[in-house]
């Protein structure tokens, strides 16, 4: 990639005309939006939009496209590979203020939204209506439903209910020079034509910017049942989950490694077994839930877990499953003052413990803490590796450890990120993952985006003759002193 | 597009060196080649390869590429949107030939096959092999799985299972130039990177050639249970599948309506309500269907619909079911000597009454006989128009029908195709729907096969400055007069 060095003055006056003072170029409102919440160096922005209609949206990509101006769509920064870092400078398009709701219908549980709506806004929305449906796909973080779609998240629930990738219906996108398509229709499936909602979902606002998403809702389930159950080992508990898939068929399927439970037993005091352990959820009727859990306890016996605990009771539930939502603070607070490196693959389930297995022996063959957990029913965790913000030489471990279990995920047949993205720190993997097929992504890339103003820099290598106006990536990338 | 009229000879002679007696220029394979199962004109390929792996594959792609000739994938040929006909000539690359299953991972519920195999081979493989796993994805015939993924398939399981776009997990594909490239892993989820195996799933060989689908499979249920319900109106029909979708959830919900009832009555001599019947079948513990088929029977009640039958036995099942499974046959069987020109569409399932009442309308007014029978639980619905295959202008009359159907269904938020595809037939009713959007596709097109070789002239209209060798497209469209 070019970089013609120069001042963005002018672009920015042609972006203002748009947005008056809803452009700012504030240093304030430039820093908040330099980084993610992971490790990635930050790089801010030259200037910041908040747009409130896909209309101004594709006015802005009009003029950036003009001036080859790079634009970094922004949802709510909770994602972890650096996906939102201006590495090449440029306006941030935060969508944030794009927050309607703009269509539920119940019947056809359905909804659209912009991008800017979060989840739990949506799903607040969807219960004081009394709809009774939920959105399911839960990543954790209140990210914006936008943000998830372009990250393809998926969570805790993508075992019983699918990933943005099955969860979204259609989309309103602006393409790189401003055009705007839609994409898919309310129906629920479609022979017709190329997937262009697949693809653009999971692309990071590489290919286009999502303005609207429309979405697949789920009944609530008339019960739940929560279940808590400890192994002698991660193998156990692995080799119990794949048991519970295809029958008792959990709606969640968590596992917790040792090193995670110690973790969360300190830091809320909790009195639980240190030991890996599985969470599980069972969504359906009150009888239904209650022969699920019944019949999970009975499968876990035989590979030596137990106690068996269950409760359908909210209270009882959150109880059983704190250690679980406790997560990432809990293994921050392992070693306190440290960063979290974030890194995580899937693997087909079977080779799970397996992949699980390599990667404790790379950790401990490292030196570092780092706790692991992860959504065991999709084959994919979690690593944290707790590094010292201040030892460069952590950081540098840290890459090569996550490098090692991709190596690994990719050996059993798995990918180098389940839920993540790539962003910036996954560039590499993606091609040692993916070997020719990335140069049809990038095909793709140079067809809808020539010019490469598409947040650049991130899931693929710039290539080619693409020419932005923006600063050169950094050369380095330093570890970041706060906690993600 | 431009056409370069020349003799494919040469081209032909490069292309036996790689296949020897494997390349069949005789006229019984060429025409056997020339149509699918609708009534679109057929057209014989210049010459018909039957290579068995995926480096063959590749040799033919890279000499038709340097030649620029087209090439057309074949599977079984049971598809009706005219997808395989050689409207240009070229090369038919008959998959069916690469028929191995390749592997089959019972505990991860995966198989890798090659493009030829049956899906009714691989579900006797399963089943011989005592793995407790099917592939549920039925469209009725017994497509290739390389068709069926190239088509982006669905049928009948589709509401309980999902389509190709959510069972397939990656594939091996062939690009226009010969290299081959490896989409998806064995992993469940990926964020890693584009969506190619969405783009390629549904792209009905006009992206690349798939040579190897890797797929989901799904626990054979424990228990089934089939049943069957009479309304006294397709709308109450649709309103009670509305209500069970949620709840009951069955795993295939169809409905037949009342001209499809009497001629499947006519047709096999049953003797059964010859009203709008809805045909359920629930999936589970023999527990758990048998409170499903209670359940579904109060509500259908609470719709009119009555006397609600239900069996878990098969032979009942199959007796019960019959009237679907014969659906086809019969409705041709209306009209002796007639042939079906076939049309699908979908539409949010609240919209679907609406639009199967406007469809019903437009077909009485057009004066031509068409049952209609769908798998409602999807909003998708059939209509088989039975015209005189000697009376073109009947034929321009199913077409303008087909249109306005299309156009109830975009009006009412659906698609123009449910799960036929685009082909040759809605190459109209695709630019209807999407608008701009078929802009992006045909960037995409361009970007990966940018001599417009591979399956020219479906999905998308040709254009651009693409010139391949091989006969201009006939200009008139005659009907056939053999059955499909």
């Amino acid at each position: 990639m070019k970089f013609r060095r120069a001042s963005p003055g002018p672009i920015l006056d042609d972006l203002r005309a748009i947005l008056g003072d809803r452009l700012s170029t504030s240093t304030a409102d430039r820093e908040a939006r330099a980084r993610d919440a992971s490790h990635h160096h930050p790089e801010p922005p030259d200037a910041v939009a908040f747009p409130t209609s896909t209309d101004e949206v594709a006015r802005l990509l009009a003029v950036c496209h003009a001036h080859r101006f790079p634009v970094i769509p922004h949802g709510a920064g909770t994602a972890v590979e650096g996906g939102i870092v201006a590495v090449h400078g440029g306006l941030c398009l935060d969508l944030r203020r794009m927050d309607r709701i703009l269509e539920v219908n119940a019947a056809d549980m359905d909804a659209r939204v912009e991008a800017g709506v979060r989840r739990k806004q949506l799903n607040r929305h969807l219960e004081e209506t009394g709809t009774g449906l939920h959105f399911p796909v839960d990543p954790g973080a209140d990210a914006t439903l936008g943000g998830m779609a372009a990250t393809r998240a998926s969570g805790t629930e993508a075992v019983g209910y699918g990933t943005m990738r099955e969860n979204v219906l259609g989309l309103t996108a602006v393409l790189a020079d401003g055009r705007v398509v839609r994409t898919g229709t309310r129906a629920r499936k479609s022979s017709a034509g190329y997937d262009l909602t697949r693809l653009f979902v999971g692309s990071e606002g590489t290919l286009a910017v999502i303005t609207e998403v429309g979405l697949r809702l789920a009944p609530v389930p008339p019960a739940t049942a929560a279940a808590v159950c400890p192994f002698p080992t991660v193998a156990g508990a692995v080799d119990c989950a794949l048991e519970l898939l295809p029958g008792p068929a959990p709606a969640r399927c968590e596992l917790l490694d040792e090193v995670q439970m110690e973790a969360t037993r300190r830091y809320a005091g909790l009195d639980h077994d240190p030991r890996p352990t599985l969470f599980l959820e069972f969504h359906g009727t009150a009888e239904r839930v209650e022969e699920a859990a019944r019949a999970a306890d009975g499968i876990a016996s035989r590979f030596g877990g137990g106690p068996f605990r269950w409760a359908t009771e909210p209270a009882e539930r959150d109880r059983l499953w704190q250690a679980r939502h406790d997560g990432y603070y809990a293994s921050l607070a392992l070693r306190p003052g440290s960063v979290g490196y974030v890194t995580d693959v899937c693997v087909p389930v079977s080779s799970l413990a397996e992949c699980i297995d390599r990667t404790r022996r790379e950790i401990d063959a490292c030196g570092l803490t780092a706790p692991l957990y992860g959504h065991v029913g999709d084959g994919n965790f979690h690593v944290v590796v707790l590094i010292d913000p201040d030892d460069p030489g952590e950081l540098a471990v840290a890459r090569r450890l996550g490098e090692r279990i991709v190596d690994h995920a990719l050996d059993l047949g798995g990918t180098c990120s389940g839920e993540h993205g790539i962003g910036l720190g996954k560039v590499d993997a993606l091609e040692r993952e993916c070997g020719g097929a990335v140069e049809v992504m990038a095909a793709v890339k140079t067809a809808l985006d020539p010019a490469g103003i598409l947040n650049p820099g991130k899931v693929l290598r710039p290539r080619g003759d693409c020419a932005i106006v923006g600063r050169p990536e950094p050369p380095t990338n330093p570890i970041q002193a706060t906690n993600p």
